[in-house]
């Protein structure tokens, strides 16, 4: 660890890669200050319509995307933001990275990804598949009842259901779909893992990734047995995927030349390990003791939490041991929708007068509902939702759910409604809470990350509907600056990633605390809730299936 | 009866008391030609939030009106049709009349409405409630509950279920709530006889509105056993309801000089006995037969329907003989939102760009819409609504009922919601001729009456839904029309309504027929909206009406 006088002056980069863009922030060392930022759309976005090259349409719930837009931005994002902070690049020490997860490049064994090479350009499987590529659920589906026939000891880890994310499922699906370009993948690579590749000019593995979208538990991956059983060829898959695997804030390597090239960044500077948006965010918050539930909250919500033993959670994403700190198992959960719900709710339920209302005062649309809501007591608009409008990922790892409203009178106005979804997303996170809770592993603060910790009135419903209190990560930028932490423990500013959070993370503890008497209140709406969830989500009654494949099949009728 | 050569000469009046305005056709008695009309809406409208008297601010679910407001469409809408038809006064032969039902006024015993004395001009209970002041649905839980204790036979008439919408439920609020007022009432009075009493100087009744909403049943009121056992001082009830009943299509007297001053009608003109906005259109759109039920379809639907012999159908609004046409059992059920729910869904859950696109279209929003939704196949949408944001008149005879929305995604868009409550409107439809047919009483034919008609795609649907031909009544005013017809019958032009309705009333037969490929896909989505159904109504889970105590508990905090 260098001397204070010296990390003075120096400085790290994070980049966050998102779905949409990457964004790259320098941080200095000392004490977290972000001095300068900048983003880079990427070119192709989300590849979920048409393939590019050839103009084939994409079968429903596809999403790839194209692997040189991630090197983009480290060509543009990040001289951009070297630029903005003012900071000569030869006090950069460090460059971290987080990625969304999973999202999945097939690679050759140097690390090209297929959809590079001429002649696969054409063929659609060749592509990273991104997060939110649901295209592999019956894969999924296989991969569950299998691992439960044959009784897999990992499945509990998963809280029961691998999901159709999942590389597994994904990879599963090129090989029935496209098995030529399964047998050409000598690597499959998480794009959190690939990007490092790009940086140092080496292949690593992080634990994160390969623990909770790769299967990969107490030291090894899925059986040769099992994954005969899922199908003849597939046992290959474990040899694309193995490789040693390294501690977050471990250094991947030094920056290639190539790499100084395209960010304008010194030549042999430390490049941290691979790391996830989310899992990244927790040093960021310094919220890494146990029972400090990290929510990091956008369009959807992933929910990340260090314990100190393990626990098998019914419904939970997944426990990795070192998946958010070393030497502590971390727990991730999540909502898959959460702001898309609010902005689609906006966009398309939403009538007119309120948006020429607030365009009148010069607010958001989601502050007049916001506010408009907040004016309300508890209940009084007489509506409970499921928030399922992009399925459910926790406790039900299911994405062929969907939303539920009920309760509407004549008399139910945009504000009723927009609070009922906001509730509604809060409903969900005390169902998750309260799984952890039941498996023995205790929430005791939440700690919000992400676009939506500036709606105070959504946080005052969390604070209340949980019955917890609220804090609320210092920065805007929450996974980038993880991703500088690691990259200074990395270049060895700090001894570990605890002591960087504690010296460059921050969190304004307890923001919001909840009001008993709305928390009463809101048990009366949870219950509602809680029935509904089982019902509809547990066997009840099976109709959101059904009517999603009644869609199915009429949309392609 | 007159000879043609008369009767083409020959005209009368019929007036529509809607809700919000009275509206007068001058037609002719030889074929039924409407030759001109004019509407008076009247002054007080809804009085729904404050007493106009002292600017009282009315608890919730209240609906009051002023009975002036009757008078005033007597004085300006029957002058204004008359001179839109240019018919000279004198070849009018008589003036009959529909109402909401139960629309129910307390009066002195000379017909006085109470809230036309001084003294009481600021009591809220001496005003007439509307049919729809759904505030008294303690007093009807008592009446039934009661009613099923002692096995009361008349309860089977009304499916179960006496509506907190009707008479005993209504007076019964008043009596309890400022008993002076219910004691200084000497006639209690359907709006429907009370306007006859403002036209002919004297009181009469008609079957219609005292076997459907006062339960008078096989020549009786409920005993006095039965009224003490629900308050001691409710037995009175009876004598200030009883006097003689006359059958639709009788002449109750002659216009009074005072009448035919406000009216500009001649004096003595035969005015015809009381009659109920459904009840009437049926003559009118020549759908009396058994089998042919006709749907008066606009803010909510009534469902009239003749049959030859009674049957007691769980969960119909009642049965009354000679309520639709004298020798007949008239059957009556009812939707309690319909047209409400798409105007709602209009003016608060469809976004500006629809409004923007119909404007450049020149249509309205609503034909957008389900132009839109039109071109959908059946059950695209993924969705299944419960049609209740107004409550369920039939079958469950509850207005705490509240809507259900399931199955949206981040995909979902207007029209996909627009054209699910459309169908939700259509599959509460078939559960009440499903229930008719189970009851056996045959449902044949789908006769539309009311605004909605001109919707082509709800047509369709209906027919759809249904699988039933659909025909549609001739006349954009059917209540008037079929208060015409009876003016008639009064008159003496014809020796009877049905004789009356074949020379007056019109109807296009089978305008739409039922699809069997999407008939086949409505069953599967209208097996969903029965469990549903079922599941909120029926006390699968009785979340709804949970709801709807929280938020009255919430709202008077």
């Amino acid at each position: 660890m260098s001397d204070n006088a010296n990390i003075d002056d120096r400085y790290v980069v994070g980049v966050d890669y998102g779905t949409l863009s990457g964004r790259a922030v320098v941080v200095r060392v000392s004490d977290g200050a972000e001095l300068g930022t900048a983003e880079h759309a990427y070119r192709h976005g989300v590849i979920d319509a048409t393939l590019p090259a050839t103009g084939e349409t994409l079968p429903p719930d596809w999403a790839l995307q194209d692997p040189d837009d991630y090197r983009e931005v480290l060509k543009n994002a990040v001289p951009a933001a070297l630029a903005a902070a003012g900071v000569p690049a030869d006090r950069v020490v460090g460059i971290g990275t987080d990625f969304t997860a999973c999202t999945f490049v097939p690679a050759l064994r140097d690390g090209t990804p297929l959809c590079e090479l001429p002649e696969l350009r054409s063929r659609k499987h060749a592509y990273p598949k991104l997060w939110k590529h649901h295209a592999a659920q019956a894969h999924a589906d296989r991969i569950n009842a299998l691992a439960h026939e044959r009784k897999e000891p990992w499945i509990a880890r998963y809280g029961g259901k691998i999901s159709s994310e999942w590389q597994f499922a994904k990879a599963l699906q090129v090989l029935e779909e496209d098995p030529e370009i399964f047998q050409r993948t000598e690597r499959w690579i998480e794009a959190a893992d690939w990007i490092i590749w790009q940086l140092c000019g080496q292949e690593t593995r992080n634990v994160c990734t390969a623990g909770y979208k790769g299967i990969f538990q107490d030291g090894r991956y899925p059986s040769q047995e099992y994954l005969t059983a899922l199908h003849p060829d597939f046992t290959s898959i474990v040899d694309k995927l193995d490789h040693p695997q390294s501690p977050l804030g471990d250094r991947a390597g030094g920056l290639t030349a190539e790499a100084a090239a395209w960010t304008g960044l010194p030549e042999g500077i430390a490049v941290a390990i691979g790391n996830v948006d989310a899992h990244v965010t927790s040093p960021a918050a310094q919220a890494i003791a146990p029972g400090q539930l990290v929510l990091i909250m956008g369009t959807s919500t992933c929910h990340v939490m260090n314990g100190e033993t393990v626990a098998e959670v019914p419904g939970m994403c997944g426990v990795v041991y070192g998946g958010i700190t070393a030497g502590m198992w971390g727990f991730e959960a999540g909502q898959s929708g959460v702001g898309d719900i609010f902005a689609w709710y906006v966009e398309h339920g939403v009538p007119a007068e309120y948006k020429a209302l607030a365009e009148e005062r010069g607010i958001g649309a989601h502050t007049l509902l916001s506010e408009l809501a907040a004016e309300q007591p508890v209940g009084a608009h007489g509506l409970v939702a499921l928030d399922w409008w992009n399925g459910n990922r926790s406790l039900l790892v299911d994405h062929e759910l969907s939303g539920v409203l009920i309760g509407q009178t004549l008399a139910t106005r945009a504000p009723d409604i927009y609070r009922a979804l906001l509730e509604s997303t809060a409903f969900g996170t005390r169902m998750i809470i309260e799984a952890f809770e039941e498996a023995g592993t205790p929430v005791t603060e939440l700690v919000v990350a992400g676009g939506l910790l500036t709606n105070a009135v959504l946080m005052q419903i969390y604070a209340d509907v949980t019955r917890r209190p609220l804090g609320l990560i210092g920065s805007a930028q929450g996974p980038a600056l993880g991703s500088a932490i690691h990259a200074a423990v990395a270049a060895g500013c700090y001894p570990d990633v605890p002591t960087a959070s504690a010296a460059m993370g921050s969190r304004s503890p307890h923001s919001y605390q909840p009001d008993t008497a709305r928390a009463d209140a809101y048990d009366k709406l949870y219950a509602e809730y809680r029935t509904l969830h089982d019902y509809f989500g547990r066997g009840g009654n099976d109709v959101l299936h059904r009517l999603r494949a009644i869609r199915n099949a009429a949309v392609s009728a």
